[in-house]
């Protein structure tokens, strides 16, 4: 909006200036704290609060809401191209977490989602390290080399949730009454948690029913293993080929192949004289 | 059947239309999508339906059948050589299940293989999908190399088992009254499911029966810390071996062998003259 | 203290005296035997004891502590700089030790930590074996990576804890009643501990509540994972180029790139006849 | 025995014949094959069986006895020097099992222990088979690696099993009565075992005490996890100079100080002339 051509000059000192203020260290420590505020207020509310304290933390909310809307425009504004703006998704993020808390709410059910988006302000602190951002951004980059055994893990599940399912249903409807409920009754087995208790209770109806159980543990611990494996061994090959290439950059050592090349020089020198 | 000479001209062009079928990408994707189908309707199945619905999903349960036996011909009559096609684990699987689909089903005890096959069906995902197959073959030629000490756990399990059996056979015989048993309280015990409530039971009656306990534990974890360390071992060695290998393929570096070589011939040069 | 300009040369012998006292191995034999005897003391007084043992291991207790107290001199008499001995945290942890045992304690509050005193005598071990400080050192000096981890795991169990609360307090107050105890709640979740009793309590109530604590699951068990692997791959590369600056070390080799300069050399060597 | 001078020559050639019976691949199978019957005796006793198969079972144990016998017989006659048989721990197992169980045992509490020697038997399958045996001599030799940090685990456990016996004696004597039960309970809270039932029990009480609790596990899962990353990382290592070299010997490839050596002997050659 203020990038129309008659104010273009302002625009771009005010931008200059916002984007001073942004990269400025006081600013993000001073946001950080809100961030905390904002973080011990929720925790504070899920406590007995005497009602002055009560009054102030409404008080309080509606600063750092104030605050982190400040805060989005500040660097909204600092931004050079605003339609890029809205490219990050974190950007977005904050953005929505801001706009969502300024909606003015009296009905008991979006009164929910606004206590549910104050919580979700504690997120901001991720959006605003770096340190944070980077790792989860890894975390969710490690994600997609998992896709093939989640899908073959999915698989197992849904196989022997169908077979429970079949076998079991009529045992204990309450843990194998449709497909959904047997599979979170498997992965409830595979936590191992209380794992025997529904095991003896098939088992004394079908005796070989161990084996259902145990096959089932192995698959996944098998599958689950392989996958820890494949992440390590694939972290470890990414660091080492980085490494690699970081020396390869820092120490440009010849190669034997041009060492090879020098040598059959001196023998054409000395072949030729 | 088809391959009898006076028709091996046509054929042959039948084949090689049956095979550009095979490789279309469409048809794969058709493929995988009835497999899908195949499997929600196995979940839907689970659930309390309509009547107009499990009608419908009797008809779908026949196409699919349909699809499959005539997906498993295109496939059979794309082969080259037909005697070839039943050598391969998946097309055997892919085969039966549908051979087995076809079976008109009304007894009981039958009708249960029924359901079961149609469950299995969601395994032909893994056999249409060659990047899970290829992750199930790995995982398929990683178990080998676990044989020895799956045979030492075994042992230990064994031993155990004979020793809880002659101890603790009076105390409670549900969970020790023969060998068989006295294991799968023991793989309750590893997996730590309530396995104080087994051993305070033993301890009222040997109150040091906790050092069966505990070293059972021990021998375990430490054996299965080992075998996780041995694969581990295993994955990263042969990762590099095989990207040593890569690197000397795409990089034939003169070795240092050569150099020496080389300028041992220098020298012999230099001297000559 | 000891360090008045009149006794400089007398304090001089006595501190080399002790410094013998201190590098003496059948001194510290004797200490660790003494530490030894006091934590099987702590072990003993937990049981029910005839009166005459007790009043042993009071005047054992007594010595101990006079032998503590004496070992802890010698150390600080053998110390060249006075001042140099409470920079080391161990040297004021085995000093604090010896000092809070020497205050006569009659209030029964302050008995207790007396006794809680007496127990942490047994850390000494820690203090006085080098291999047991370096291994404590390694492990602290660990910590500061998990650093960035663990602010995001506690992000994490904040925002659920919060959500939980909100969602879950009507339900359970014992569990969710407050932040501090939700997240108590979520950490037996992680433990996998009876969680599937605390799920299907609030999935009477909210039937979807599953995926709460799947998705909980999935997060901590992926951080906790990623977490896992980046400790390996940073012991693996910093043990990695320790090696390799190690066999620098041992075996200087030319570089290549000396190699190509020496043969550089001989061809303008071979060039200038 | 037989190593007398005057049958020195027949003994030898006897020697001969029992090492020629040893390496014989048909008797170890036998030798196998009797061990897994033994095995499978151990297990059909602990079933309710006709009195006609426990007959033959008494009768095979009997035979089973005899073939160990005359085994370890002819192993012994095999070896060259007699005196160093006894010198390998799994010669001096294996005649310690078959000695025992040729004692005649009417006494029911030795009775018990010729049970559990006719368990022990089936270890002998580890004895026999080379590549187990190997397998648990490497599980041994890892073992030392361990020393320290398992030292500290104990420091840890002993620490805080005397804590919890003088805060919860009072509380539940049958958890924390002395401190062996209460390092019993710090195990099982260790492995996640209803430890929320004993923290609730505490924190009744004491309502910090969840700080005890979740400082003991964080410390634990801490020193656990930087021993399985050293034993990992020390596992790597070890294969690592290990193929290294084996490289060496298979390769020995110039050592490039060799070339800078042959590239300045040319050099001098080029000056001199």
């Amino acid at each position: 909006m203020q990038d129309s051509p008659s104010s273009s000059i302002t625009s771009q000192s005010l931008q200059q200036t916002f984007l001073r203020v942004r990269s400025n260290k006081a600013f993000e420590i001073f946001v950080i704290a809100v961030i905390i505020v904002s973080a011990l207020m929720i925790g504070a509310k899920t406590y007995e609060l005497p009602p002055a304290v009560t009054q102030s933390i409404i008080i309080l909310d509606w600063m750092v809401t104030g605050i982190f809307l400040m805060e989005i425009l500040v660097r909204f504004l600092a931004e050079e191209k605003k339609s890029r703006f809205f490219l990050q998704p974190w950007n977005v993020f904050d953005t929505l977490i801001v706009v969502v808390s300024l909606i003015p709410i009296e009905n008991s059910d979006m009164a929910l989602i606004g206590r549910l988006i104050r919580i979700f302000r504690v997120l901001r602190m991720v959006s605003i390290i770096p340190e944070l951002r980077l790792l989860l951004n890894s975390l969710v980059k490690a994600l997609p080399q998992l896709g093939y055994i989640v899908a073959l893990m999915f698989i197992i599940f849904y196989i022997y949730g169908a077979i429970g399912n079949m076998l079991f249903a009529d045992i204990n409807p309450v843990l194998w009454g449709d497909i959904s409920i047997s599979m979170l009754t498997l992965f409830r087995v595979m936590t191992f948690e209380d794992w025997t208790d529904v095991m003896y209770e098939t088992m004394a109806v079908f005796p070989l029913s161990w084996s259902y159980y145990l096959s089932f543990l192995f698959l996944t611990a098998f599958a689950f293993l392989n996958m820890v494996i494949g992440i390590v061994v694939n972290t470890l090959e990414a660091e080492h080929a980085e490494q690699r290439a970081r020396e390869a950059l820092e120490h440009p050592e010849p190669t034997l192949a041009e060492l090879k090349q020098d040598i059959a020089e001196l023998k054409t020198l000395l072949k030729q004289r």
